[in-house]
């Protein structure tokens, strides 16, 4: 990956958006620009990107080798290493010449973004995003490989997933074996272990509960991780444990199978974003179900689990190739059961590849 | 774990602050005060708590289940549902009436800062972390319980070591069994596996990489995750692969046992945050390694890894019971090697209690 040129592109950016520079802390923010995986703790790293001069990175002393074995190390950067006892703000002040305005990482800490107020008082803030965030929503080839075996792995946990699911057990003990083989299949990290039976399935953002799965049970299964090279999985299948799933389940998933459908074979370059999102809810709300369909249809997915582009109503940014994002319409009813189906689908020149591939089907377990 | 009770203190806390209200994000704040452990994700949820009125929560109606699941389910909190093309911060602001300081979540991300700050214009921010910061570091015995738990689970993972670690394989290959154990033996989440080989154990925040482990070589062995019920667990072990380590490191490492013991015994109420580096320091330094220590003594830990209170040079704050921190100092010889000895610690009503008890000398697998 072309660390050097993000760099230049950004940097670029930032001067087009009449900003003196970006402040970039621990994050994909900083993975994407450097390529390190810096953890984000309490002590301040920064790298430091002027419109119109080299980028420094304000480090911690303790985390020098680590930064200089990262990809980061092969940049030419200038590190600016900081001993625990020093103020690591008037290093990054330091760099900058009476700035106007500055661009803070989205995803900085507000004692960061505090402690930069304070430490350049006449300085406006505003959001890196507004920089990066196009610039990370067009994934290159190499990046849209990097999705496509996150997919991979988290499509081999799917695949297993009858080694674990069935009934007589917690929602919380099919967990913990789905988050280590998320693990053993090709992940570093567990991002959410989503397993919501019965009516918890109703929950969009449940996690594990103690309830034991019963015969019958739809089961939605929303799981993610990261990959060693940063990039994140997300794929969501509805099971059904142990017996044939009620009538009325069957009905509205046959429904949720063409929405998703339907919203996929929507995606191509020049789409507007939110015409994804209402390929899916047309179908939905045509067949009864519009306010069981109680969020977006998707998020972008790269670096994090969720960044832009997003598939919502109101959303008219066009589609572009090497876009990637989730495609994942549900249908909730409150205290009955819930489904999901989710794939993650990236842009291609003139149309869409999806990066989950299991079957879509209900899997009677 | 008394919800309601830390909502009162927090509250009262806030209205002795000169503050308005506290505004608390996804996060450590937000699962302490409520025990909702919400994803940090960029759809706003945001816990409300005035100095003088009754604390509210802004949810995505999605995330709506997920709250009322939960422990915050359980206190009564009013909760304001939003739709995914609402204006989730006017709902804030709403229940706010013109306030002169409001304190935001230390670990809310800048987008959602400056779009408070931008939502009220006339309204300073500063950090909650003053407020929460002394409340959280002070455990109750529950929390201590947690954490010793934690401890368990983590310790049952290094007295496994030998089935991973040996010459011949890769950190990486090391690192992904150990993090597939942290979630076998008792963690939610696997938030840091460092396998430091060889000269990559001179690197105190070193990861993971593709090195052989070779006969001989001191390996650095610091991991940890968080638990079900959301508390952390860290502690670093110092191994030796498959033969004897060189006399130079030996002799180090004894030096290192005897820091580590000496600040373990340093701890107890009254004593200052700083005299516990000092007590680890001070032998290394007697022994000619002091520039090699190139770190505090440790951090506090509980819902988060790191958190107050910060055993570094300069902090006097004392020690009081229920406070629960690592020691963890370590010797990094640059392009050589490297060793560090961490466990949790909690501060008793007049002592310390080790919540890690594997063995501390050097283990040759």
């Amino acid at each position: 990956m072309d660390f050097a040129d993000r760099l230049d592109r950004a940097r670029k950016a930032t001067g087009a958006a009449g900003l003196d520079a970006l402040l970039i802390t621990p994050g994909p923010d900083l993975r994407y620009l450097t390529g390190y995986p810096a953890v984000v703790l309490e002590r301040l790293t920064c790298l430091v990107l002027p419109a119109d001069g080299d980028p420094v990175l304000v480090v911690p002393r303790l985390e020098r080798p680590a930064a200089l074995a990262s990809p980061a190390g092969g940049l030419g950067l200038r590190l600016l290493p900081w001993d625990e006892t020093d103020d690591p703000y008037s290093l990054v002040t330091g760099q900058l010449r009476d700035p106007g305005r500055v661009a803070v990482d989205d995803h900085m800490r507000a004692a960061t973004v505090l402690a930069l107020r304070d430490a350049l008082p006449g300085t406006e803030q505003t959001l890196a995003g507004a920089v990066l965030g196009p610039l990370r929503a067009r994934k290159a080839p190499d990046e849209v490989a990097a999705l496509r075996r996150a997919g991979e792995a988290i499509d081999r946990v799917h695949t297993r997933m009858s080694e674990w699911l069935r009934p007589g057990r917690t929602e919380r003990e099919v967990g913990r074996e789905v988050a280590e083989a998320i693990i053993a299949e090709g992940h570093e990290r567990v991002d959410f272990v989503i397993v919501g039976s019965g009516p918890n399935g109703a929950s969009p953002h449940h996690g594990l509960s103690d309830r034991v799965i019963e015969a019958g049970d739809p089961v939605v299964v929303d799981i993610g991780g990261t990959t060693a090279d940063g990039y994140c999985s997300d794929s969501t299948r509805t099971y059904v444990a142990g017996a044939e799933p009620a009538a009325d389940f069957a009905a509205y998933y046959a429904v949720l199978e063409e929405a998703q459908r339907a919203a996929v074979a929507a995606v191509r370059p020049g789409v507007a974003a939110q015409a994804v999102d209402a390929a899916a809810r047309d179908v939905i709300s045509a067949a009864g179900y519009g306010d069981a369909f109680v969020h977006r249809t998707g998020h972008g997915i790269g670096l994090e689990p969720h960044e832009q582009p997003y598939i919502v109503a109101g959303n008219t940014q066009p589609l572009e190739p090497g876009m990637a994002f989730s495609v994942e319409p549900g249908i909730y009813l409150a205290g009955r059961h819930g489904a999901r189906i989710e794939d993650i689908v990236a842009v291609t020149a003139d149309g869409v590849e999806r990066l989950n591939r299991t079957p879509r089907g209900l899997v009677a377990l």
